[in-house]
């Protein structure tokens, strides 16, 4: 298969406007009472991301047989997650961002306390969005299970919050907690029960579950690596934050650990491995290899 | 039934004493990775809390039958949620609190980003706690889904944290949003959820749940009652927080409302209305009979 840029891309944007459609569906509307805190959800939630852990749930959701609105709020519930996560990131006490993407962050347009809560109740909802799930056609309630456990086990301490630990706390940033570690959960966890999630409630067996579960440790890898290359060669304009910082913030990163050229082969080899995890899979895992490819593409 | 109080509070402790030991197995052990979060978590959990919502959860699904290691994750996982509540509300940009209870707050203690990071924890970590009861014996995985529908509903953004952003922005402070209506969403609806969920997993029939639905919305109006009450003539050191905060604070409350003697009336009427609800029941419902009674008594 060749990778072809033009066309992923109007795929890529295609597959984001029906998520974003989905989730304006699904998110409690702005005027429920208390209405600030349905606004401040709804301004977190629609904040110019990219969508990637919520299209990752449809694609691999599909290989599996798993389809429909059950399939549509998972997808959802995985984008409630990351963008909760992304405004407790933000906070003044954490990594005092004004801007995301361009725009002021969620305490800058609501305050502090209403941004805390705003990530709680976006958090709460999705394993609300989970549990409602059971009565929609089709849906195995103990596979729906496993899916909460799955979502939560990488949310949660060991996994993306156990990594914005180690992001934060000075005594974890050593040797042997190395930047993988860090990656591995802070975003890695997440894109893995993207990835597996789907799966899992179509009923994929081990094989594919290990397949998709090796695709998403090597996508994580290569999103970061890219990530850490966009702060140093990437366009401001477009990243919509200033490039440099973790070099002012004297962060950690792959630029610095191995240089701008040893971070792009280190991408290459990681955008390697996500193709080579889904051998086992046909055309039907066509999207998720150009999803693969696109990062050594990304501008943003 | 005559109310015995001395034999009531030792009830009371012999059960709280369980919750804390099934806590205490249940929670991550604190040296696990990063053990700094996990230690956060454990500090906000074993906080001298009086553990009513558990013993609502273990009372109300006995009722139905349920009972075992799938009625106490339920229990524990209602703890945990009100305690990443507190700790969340014990913010700087929140209530601003040192002391709770008579100890430094968890941010005082952790800082604030990991206190902020351990309450998300808690709540994530009780949703997989719920997610886990599914493999345990007699467990039926539809009602399960229900239960984690019914928590997070009441968790969520048209529960405890609309209540909690009515208590924090003025404009919901008006007559139209009243004292009731705040505190049956702050400290109501987790209630609600408590003495539901245990005996929804029980498979309690419909007159069941109604009964107990009502205890908990009166039984959330004189705890509120009975907290107000505290606040003005408790003793600060019972309290473990200074007297006549809420006042110092303009907060609207039933004694700043209705007078001391006036919030005294209420509040029997609706103990009295506690004890109404449970007439469905026999001597079963007798603890929470007593539960409801105490609070006229309560010291902290």
């Amino acid at each position: 298969m060749d990778f072809n840029l033009e066309l992923f891309l109007s795929q890529l944007q295609q597959k984001k406007d029906y998520v974003e459609s989905c989730l304006d569906k699904i998110l409690t509307a702005q005027d429920v009472f208390p209405p600030l805190i349905h606004q401040a959800m709804r301004y977190a939630v629609f904040n110019g991301g990219k969508r990637l852990r919520p299209i990752m749930v449809l694609e691999s959701g599909k290989l599996a047989g798993c389809e429909g609105e059950a399939l549509v709020n998972l997808a959802c519930a995985l984008e409630m997650i990351h963008s909760y996560s992304l405004v407790h990131d933000d906070l003044p006490a954490m990594d005092n961002d004004d801007l995301r993407r361009g725009k002021p962050t969620c305490h800058k347009v609501f305050g502090e306390a209403n941004a805390i809560l705003a990530g709680d109740a976006l958090l709460t909802g999705a394993f609300q969005l989970l549990a409602r799930t059971s009565g929609l056609p089709g849906v195995n309630a103990q596979r729906l299970l496993q899916v909460i456990d799955e979502i939560a086990g990488a949310a949660g301490s060991e996994g993306m919050i156990g990594g914005q630990v180690i992001d934060l706390n000075v005594e974890y940033q050593n040797e042997e907690h190395s930047l993988e570690k860090l990656h591995s959960l802070k975003t890695g966890a997440l894109f893995t029960a993207s990835l597996r999630s789907g799966a899992i409630l179509g009923g994929m067996d081990a094989n594919g579950l290990t397949a998709l579960t090796d695709y998403a440790r090597h996508f994580g890898l290569a999103f970061q690596i890219t990530d850490d290359i966009l702060d140093v060669d990437g366009d401001q304009s477009l990243l919509g934050k200033p490039v440099g910082s973790d070099e002012k913030n004297l962060k950690m990163t792959y630029t610095t650990c191995f240089g701008l050229d040893g971070a792009r082969e280190m991408a290459r080899q990681e955008v390697e491995g996500c193709l080579q995890s889904l051998n086992g899979f046909g055309s039907e895992a066509d999207f998720l290899r150009s999803l693969a490819e696109y990062l050594l593409y990304r501008t943003y």
